[in-house]
């Protein structure tokens, strides 16, 4: 069986939740923090999360998961259509991912856990976001999943790009980012109420006092 | 026809022009410079470079115009082999762009114009491509390609990615990227001896005048 290596509270983990549940994909979970160890570097060279063990040996990045799941098992595809069609697909995961999701991480610290983030990261995190959130709104048409009419690979990481990113914006910057671009609010409201999601949602947040002590441990080690 | 928007100096660019000649597709190049004009927005989402215009509409981003290519034009395929095998193809292309690529971009404007980055990118920087490159060695196979003994669209990455970031990791930090991944040496050599990789070597060396007067302009308004 595929075995998963990440924990509830990350947003990249939770993307592969959410993929394997609507492709009806089982999967062992091995709750497992970002680390260096010897150990988990011979499973997984970036020491990241999320990992994911197959038979023929591990993956990493989420969205070279995305495409391998969909080859294991092409049921409820997540990257579909034209040749054109799944390059779009493609093209809008990696707007999100470096050019929404990327920026706000450099911040998350400070927004979320109150490490204070250096001054002048937070004023370049600021302008990327405000232009990878207009990028996406032009590459994207909302209408209303990021592609078109079928949601796709892309809005799950638009679900949980969005999420933190959004949250950045407001909590460091007092920006809306969803004001940038029209759809982007009922797109996530659509996708946050999908069952999938609000369990996902819901293990998130029973997973948040185990991930608040590791963290402690992480940051008195620096 | 496929019309190619970019400049010869630009690593990205440059990748597609690698993949384009080691395809054998035809295209016309539009020579255009990174830009938030109205009009090349309508063209392209980012405003960056490269970005491809297609019969069926443009795509952005290297990885994604790849996969389009090699469906548009099977013969010499970039991403090729089992499920698993083109997984890992892309597995290492992103490893190449988020690690490697992504940090020492960063600090380009003062390793190659002379324009200062701010100490703490720097730093941040540094840490960042060690960890990157010891990530790309436990991650590739180097024998001699990344992925094994044929080449693929992650070794044209690597190619231009290392490029940049052993330049801005020399003349910066004062550390030879290559003897953190055993192989690596070897590979970039060999990669850069290839007539194709040669012959755009020899464009971007001659676009450097007009790439210069270009960023003079650039800075000069800001």
């Amino acid at each position: 069986m595929l075995k998963l290596y990440g924990f509830d509270v990350s947003n990249y983990y939770n993307m592969i939740k959410l993929a394997m549940a609507i492709k009806g994909i089982e999967y062992e979970a091995v709750i497992t923090y970002p680390n260096q160890t010897p150990e988990y570097l011979a499973i997984c060279p970036t020491g990241k999360v999320p990992a994911l063990q197959t038979a023929d040996g591990v993956l990493i990045e989420t969205n070279v998961i995305f495409e391998y799941l969909d080859e294991l098992s092409p049921a409820n595809p997540l990257i579909f259509g034209s040749a054109y069609e799944r390059a779009r697909i493609r093209e809008l995961m990696k707007i999100v991912e470096l050019y929404i999701e990327l920026p706000a991480r450099r911040c998350h610290s400070e927004a979320f856990f109150g490490v204070p983030v250096h001054e002048q990261t937070k004023s370049e995190v600021k302008r990327a976001l405000l232009n990878g959130i207009q990028a996406l709104s032009r590459a994207a048409s909302f209408s209303p999943y990021l592609a078109g009419d079928k949601m796709t690979a892309a809005d799950i990481f638009f679900l949980y790009s969005m999420s933190l990113a959004s949250a950045v914006a407001k909590k460091l910057f007092e920006i809306d980012l969803f004001a940038e671009a029209p759809g982007a609010k009922e797109l996530f409201a659509k996708l946050n109420a999908m069952p999938e999601a609000r369990a996902i949602a819901k293990d998130q947040a029973a997973a948040q006092p185990d991930f608040k002590a590791y963290l402690a441990k992480a940051f008195a080690k620096t």
